[in-house]
């Protein structure tokens, strides 16, 4: 059966790919664009090294609108965030039937509530998985044994978190540079292949 | 790493142990017993088959009575089952500092939430996994591909729950099948196997 795996490059996403590899699901990981930046690019090399088959997928940019709209009346990233990863998980629910992401345990944002998880599952007749088994700690852990991974300063250049594509539409908004105040500098770890290049 | 899992020869934590070893735990399976009736033979013949370690955690039968106590007083046995397993789980995170259930997404007991996980893990210095990942749906399709199970009317041999022993122990105090007034005639799925005799 196949399963569409939201997927960004980053560890946390790359581990939910291959728990369900392993669990027999033919495995397509797909990342989201808005046509504003090419922010899928470290996410398709990601993909590509760990052998994965790999899908952008060009969405409208309403939806990163809208989400950046409340970032900016807010001041703060998170909601925006959120929005826009709910309303991405709507869409890819027409067309895959089990969706899954690598919001852990401890995420925040964005993260799908116990009864949002019910609505969407109920309303698409869709499975949603994500990786609310794991904490931190062991993700950490299973990723060092099995990834080959990258740690340098964010940039719009080396993730594909919906980040990237925010805070240009933020600086073409706002002006240059003016997402640097709403997002703080963050290391951004990047799965660059696996480790002893043995797979599992 | 070594990971101890809960288990109790059902699916649930049969795929939770399968998880766990596929991303390269050293995996035991623990069913606990109080000493009250040899409930744990079930989840051996299922470990067994399915070639993993297993071990009986033979505890102390306090544990057992204080939460018959609470079903007695309750009339309904969720709280009880719930006040055994966060014990026996304050005890097993003594000997193993990966520890798993197989808890999923829509179980309501017995169940860590993510506030007692967060103690549990802090207190202890452990990590805990348990399948809060999966929707029912999820774990009945991936484990109809993987396992062999039988479904048979659960009677006191053909299942390592909680509920045996609890169910002894409530008979032996308050009379022959007393505990058929608190627990309801239910069906029990136990993995007999790997499907096709190839593992994943």
């Amino acid at each position: 059966m196949k399963a569409g795996v939201l997927y960004s490059g980053g560890k946390d996403s790359s581990l939910m790919a291959l728990i369900l590899k392993n669990m027999g699901f033919e495995v397509e990981l797909l990342t989201v664009n808005f046509g504003i930046y090419k922010s899928w690019l470290p996410a398709l090399e990601s993909a590509t090294n760990l052998g994965f088959n790999h899908r952008v997928l060009k969405l409208d940019d309403k939806i990163l609108r809208k989400g950046v709209e409340l970032i900016l009346e807010e001041g703060f990233p998170n909601n925006g965030i959120n929005y826009i990863h709910h309303e991405v998980l709507e869409l890819i629910a027409n067309e895959y039937s089990v969706i899954a992401d690598g919001t852990r345990r401890d995420d925040r944002t964005p993260k799908l509530n116990d009864n949002e998880i019910r609505s969407f599952e109920d309303r698409h007749n869709v499975e949603y998985i994500n990786l609310q088994s794991f904490g931190y700690k062991t993700i950490k852990n299973i990723t060092f044994n099995l990834f080959e991974v990258t740690n340098e300063e964010s940039n719009r250049d080396n993730n594909s978190d919906y980040e990237v594509e925010i805070r240009c539409l933020i600086d073409e908004i706002k002006g240059h540079n003016f997402s640097n105040k709403l997002f703080p500098k963050h290391f951004q770890t990047r799965v660059s292949g696996w480790k002893n290049n043995n797979g599992f």
